[in-house]
């Protein structure tokens, strides 16, 4: 704890308190004293030791999160910025509206951490990306090639908004393959699923809406929603995803325009939701006229049997917005996603897609459509599957060996994840974070992935491992290292 | 005018007045009497003439809008919006917010004409890219493999979302030979210049903000600001672009955020702001603390001699965002621009590139690098300027050989357009258009560059000419098909 915390305040009334803890608490991030991701005390326990109100620590709190000085939310508690990020060299502060919405400074605060997982040094079950060493680089030099010789300088040129026309009709095919009866221009070609997401979360939710998520979800849907004044509403889950029985009530109370979800091995918990279910879903989305948007990017990477037909696939009334790419299987850095959306929607989202992007990258849409007509897709995800196993299987056995008791963890039938329950009576995720960084692993906290209001609780002691990434050897090396910083974190040492 | 204006309305109280003219209007749209971009009357003109208070009429206008009826912004008029972009086919309409914005009907508009615009039989101006016979696929081919042999797969991973360090120290040394002295972590790169632009837009920029554009300005950034619920105010400009007198009047009136400007061959005019109209401008976004976002997209295409050092590197006071990238002078496929913005903005910058993008291209990102280190560039551009002096030329002469008396158009010292002006008391530009079709020649119609409420008037004989697209001949062949649609538009074959 740092001087500041013991800072003797002149209560004669000229100063509020407030200002002159604010300006204390700045001038020790500014001398550096306090570094970024430092976490402040609460504000209980600092107006307890500097015997004020706890308004008046609230209100210095928000003040200098306001000025971009630290993160504050109710309930998650307050992190010191980097102030690099932030307003520096002495300018007058920016107006009102070109603040960040506070949810964003959570952002600031996973990209620092994703940040920090860079360093060589590190382990990290962080990224949601495929495994590297995997990624079919050979196959996709000669597409590519195949593509140049053979179209010359227009691979270069801007492509349609649509997309490239052969590529949809590729798509059309594969997902015929997966129960989908789709005509190529149905299909909106997107720069990767997030682009699809944010176009679909931007265009069809206005500032008061509701919108329901799974509890816990994918952390970039949280952000891409910050700042909107669109109503983040959880939906109850269990092991098998969305309890369908949980939404009458929901509807009814919060009349929401669409559902969110991720029905195949969700992010982070892996959960896949069973048939009857997705049936049962699906008539509700029908009675209450309901919108789901059904990210589907982890449904090739199941690693015992093939999911469910995707709700797309199984929608009798046309209530499915679907989206899904070849990031998390194939080809992450092409920015190649897709959004199939009902026929009412469609023409809505195809012309706000143009105030995104005017168009996906016309080469890597080219070499992506030679490379799955050669048929090289199966056999790579053939090949990625046995590794994933492999590499599960690693972690489900390190795990095993090293985890504090009290520890719970997922067994994922597919997708990236592995999804950790640290001892709820020992340190927090975020604690352990801190210590993992000491001794060389990372994760994602699991609270990144639970919206803000229920950030007091939610995830607080999970943490999202990606069991794809490394090989068995260095996969039980990184896990070994999480159970040292657990323990340093617990005082175990 | 239509009869709801004299519509009796039921004074005892049991309905609200707003409601029964709310209803009125809602019934005549719904019964075609009122079509798609239809102006209505004025609030105040309309509350004079129904004898009711303009805070009636503002809010009957404003429940339109919210239900989708209409598009209503504060001095910009308020127009019907076309029903067919929202619910049809005999599905039940849906809620209020899936309603496409008013002003993207003109973008659809904007879709279908480029649509047509690719037919084989057609010699298009219309498109704002380079041309596709002049893009280096050789020497870029070259830089993908090199890459792709020394990188291997990780080419194939998601990129950093700031961009490729070693790109954002090669954008760097690039603009310091443009005189803007730049650390590579100012630099965020995006996918393309669009990407860019949406970003700052949507971010700085909230619902009732006022934001100054040029007129004419870039279409496609009327489309992203359609619907946000941001006032657009043009600003006046004369053939050297804004014109900076007129400033001072508007930002007391407006109190816009920011300026968004092309001072270096403007979209769609060509025009090239001189130094010493870049330095007033400079002096009073400084005074006025106003934004100044420059799009310099078109800088490298200079044919006559350089222009004038960009805004951002004059700018003394750090109030420049400034956007460039390498889709109008090198690769549009590849889906790479960035961001240059002042220091108190880039935190809030990057935290919300994430919300609309993982990252660009890393493939392309690293051989775009590869291509930059190996000098190439400049060598491309002086061939490319070559090439378009001739095209230039050709374009020229052609439209002094074929134009009707009456018609002109600007001599462009750099940029991909010429602008016309068809005879003011001939046909506008949207009715040639139609038989420009037939004649086989397409260009962009001048008022897809003017902001919805000055579409009456502007640019309505006005068209965009893309001189580089065409080798000589075919630049020849495709005026004189545009003179015989004009004449036939005329009535005069």
């Amino acid at each position: 704890m740092d001087d500041w915390t013991t800072l003797p305040l002149e209560r004669s009334g000229r100063r509020p308190l407030y200002q002159q803890i604010k300006e204390a608490v700045a001038a020790a991030i500014e001398a550096g004293s306090l570094p970024p991701l430092t976490r402040l005390p609460p504000t209980r326990a600092l107006a307890h030791q500097l015997g004020v109100d706890r308004v008046t620590v609230v209100t210095a709190y928000n003040e200098l999160a306001a000025e971009g000085y630290i993160s504050a939310h109710v309930g998650r508690g307050s992190f010191v910025l980097d102030r690099a990020t932030a307003g520096r060299e002495g300018l007058a502060s920016p107006p009102p509206s070109l603040r960040a919405p506070a949810d964003w400074t959570a952002h600031n605060l996973n990209r620092e951490m994703m940040r920090l997982a860079r360093r060589p040094d590190i382990i990290s079950f962080a990224p949601g990306m495929p495994a590297t060493d995997l990624l079919p680089v050979d196959a996709y030099r000669l597409a590519l090639n195949t593509v140049l010789r053979r179209d010359g300088p227009e691979v270069l040129q801007y492509g349609l908004i649509e997309g490239y026309p052969p590529l949809l009709a590729a798509i059309a095919t594969e997902l015929a393959g997966m129960g989908m009866r789709v005509e190529p221009d149905q299909l909106l070609i997107t720069s990767g699923t997030e682009q699809a997401l944010a176009l679909v979360l931007r265009t069809l939710l206005h500032p008061g809406d509701t919108v329901l998520i799974e509890q816990p979800t994918y952390a970039l849907v949280l952000d891409v929603l910050a700042g909107t004044g669109v109503v983040i509403q959880p939906v109850p889950c269990d092991e098998n995803g969305v309890i369908p029985e949980a939404l009458p009530d929901l509807i009814a109370r919060c009349r929401p325009r669409l559902l969110y979800l991720t029905p195949t091995f969700q992010n982070p918990t892996g959960a896949c939701m069973p048939l009857a279910r997705r049936h049962h879903l699906l008539a509700l989305a029908a009675e209450h006229d309901l919108f789901l948007l059904e990210d589907d990017v982890y449904a090739h990477l199941w690693l015992d049997a093939p999911p469910p037909p995707s709700l797309r696939a199984l929608d009798p009334s046309d209530h499915v917005i679907y989206t899904n790419g070849y990031s998390k299987c194939l080809l992450p850095g092409a920015r190649i996603g897709y959004l199939l959306a009902p026929a009412r929607l469609h023409g809505l989202l195809a012309a706000a897609h143009q105030t995104l992007d005017i168009s996906a990258s016309e080469l890597h849409q080219r070499a992506l459509e030679t490379y799955l007509g050669e048929g090289r897709f199966a056999s790579h995800l053939t090949r990625l599957r046995g590794a994933y196993r492999q590499r599960r299987q690693a972690m489900l056995e390190a795990l095993a060996e090293e985890m504090p008791a009290g520890a719970t963890w997922t067994r994922p039938g597919g997708g990236l994840y592995c999804w950790l329950q640290l001892p709820v009576d020992g340190p927090s995720a975020t604690t352990v974070y801190v210590h993992a960084l000491d001794t060389g692993v990372a994760f994602a906290p699991g609270r990144l992935s639970f919206p803000l209001a229920a950030m007091g609780t939610g995830g607080s002691h999970h943490a999202r491992l990606n069991f794809t990434l490394h090989p068995p050897t260095v996969t039980a090396a990184g896990i070994h290292r999480l159970a040292r910083a657990w323990r340093q974190a617990a005082g175990e040492t």
